[in-house]
């Protein structure tokens, strides 16, 4: 009887760290409505239609946590709340219907950095999740890259704009530092409520630094001469 | 033992609307063959390759049913049917061999209005197919409109073309309407043999308006001062 | 008891064609470090970062696998394994921190059949999972055409490329004369020890050809006078 009564229960409650799920719900609202802000704000600046604006606040919002869902072989989150998708349609109506002058100057700045903290928190939740499923370190740590920046790629690539990919911007960088972390303090078994924090904070200070001093990559042959 | 047997019948089976499924099933092939149409016309038009052309045929015919199926966790419908694929292929494989001008002046127009009905069509059954899986009412609607609009999305960003999705043209909109009402009708508890019709004829009607007086939406801040 | 063993068995278990999977199983590491370097080499051309660098070799590499899993409702295969993932990032280290000149001339030729042999591999094993999973002939045949072709796509819509999709170069079609020739043999009841290597030598062959004599495919309507 026992396996029965397995089968019968949902995916979530047979997990070893519901904990992990118990973060995810506490920090999501507010994670979810900054990187949906920065969707509708760019449809804003690109002056768009409110259609647009509203595909990009929820591409933007849920975009890389539904390809981290769909590779890891979850439930994707936000078809099976009722809050997420309803989240990201306010944050783009909010926008339409307030002035203009709210999102600029001084809040670009702030929405820049809690963008940035959202980037560190999601690079960890992204790869402890994985990690609860069993995936392996390295992917796993991939899907923490993927949750942070894969819905502002898909946004860029449909808005047809050259994404982050494809920028010297720090951005995946800070993402894949946390990741790895996160990757690394699990295999080595260390304590994840000291590795986690360590870890979201070293991503969230690195996009800090980019911010900052507005650091960029190294590109491949800067010479130009075919050899590095 | 009753568990057992559940679990041992294909998920349809299970569901409380196995009548949609049935819908779907009538109205499937003639809905597919128009979509695909409208792809392997634009390859026509952008004079490309047959293997571009088949491409386009498939892609716009099963795209948005295949992502909504995918965020639903469905099985996806066209991998696991023997029709639609072929289907997709012949209208490829017609248009191809078929004089051009048969597709031409007065037949543009006819298969313009053709994707209105499908449009209307395709947002119920996508609204009622993730309904009936269960997921809220808010992303339900979002299934909708993926299903009626993803395909020609993914289409139009491989061929590089700027999407619906980021053009004024009142065809997300309609889609939208007709998801809206659906998933409306189901949180009212309203009779979904009333509520569907109307509903498709609803986005039908907006997406036939459309076409005919050539309607947009407004963008953003249309007087260009930063102020809307 | 039956039904109960047989729900607990992990889905590979319960396959006709376990065999596929130790082909796979043996050729993978080569197959994706030769597309994974092709996507790092792209990388490098267009003089980008490291972390483009390493996107373009993942993407490249596990791109198509990943759709083909998707759609199939299998497991995504660099997920639940442990090295495929460092083998891309391997081979993204490697381009980055060799000399240019490594990867310049004659190694250019040789890495372009290399990938032709990869081509028609791919396509056999991305047929033979998606029959051994039950799907149907034509949508079988798509899943091999997929496994080739859908991560240098996906790839070259991110960098803003006009993909091997949009071009008359000869490479999806090799992929689709294998798929079909795989999928021909397991409708007639052929022996798949014979009719795999076959089809495989038949894309293979196809795609040296184009590759030799720079073959292309005819595009639509030609004479630009409407009619063909």
């Amino acid at each position: 009887m026992h396996s029965i009564l397995a089968l019968s229960l949902p995916v979530t409650a047979r997990l070893p760290a519901s904990d992990v799920f118990a973060l995810i719900a506490a920090l999501d609202p507010a994670g979810i409505a900054i990187t949906a802000l920065s969707g509708a704000l760019l449809a804003a600046r690109m002056r768009q239609t409110f259609v647009t604006m509203a595909f990009f606040a929820v591409v933007t919002g849920v975009g890389g946590g539904t390809v981290r869902d769909l590779l890891i072989g979850a439930p994707v989150f936000w078809v099976h709340n009722a809050w997420t998708a309803p989240v990201c349609l306010g944050v783009a109506l909010m926008v339409w219907f307030s002035p203009a002058r709210w999102w600029q100057g001084e809040s670009t700045r702030m929405i820049e950095w809690a963008d940035a903290a959202g980037l560190g928190a999601y690079a960890v939740l992204g790869t402890a999740k994985a990690l609860a499923l069993g995936v392996a370190p390295v992917p796993a740590a991939m899907m923490g890259v993927i949750t942070g920046c894969v819905g502002g790629v898909i946004r860029d690539v449909i808005a047809g704009r050259p994404s982050i990919i494809m920028r010297p911007e720090l951005y995946v960088t800070p993402a894949a530092l946390t990741s790895a972390i996160c990757a690394g303090g699990h295999m080595a078994g260390l304590d994840k409520m000291i590795v986690w924090p360590l870890a979201a904070l070293a991503g969230f200070g690195l996009r800090g630094a980019a911010i900052h001093w507005q650091l960029g990559l190294p590109a491949y042959g800067p010479k130009g001469n075919g050899e590095k």
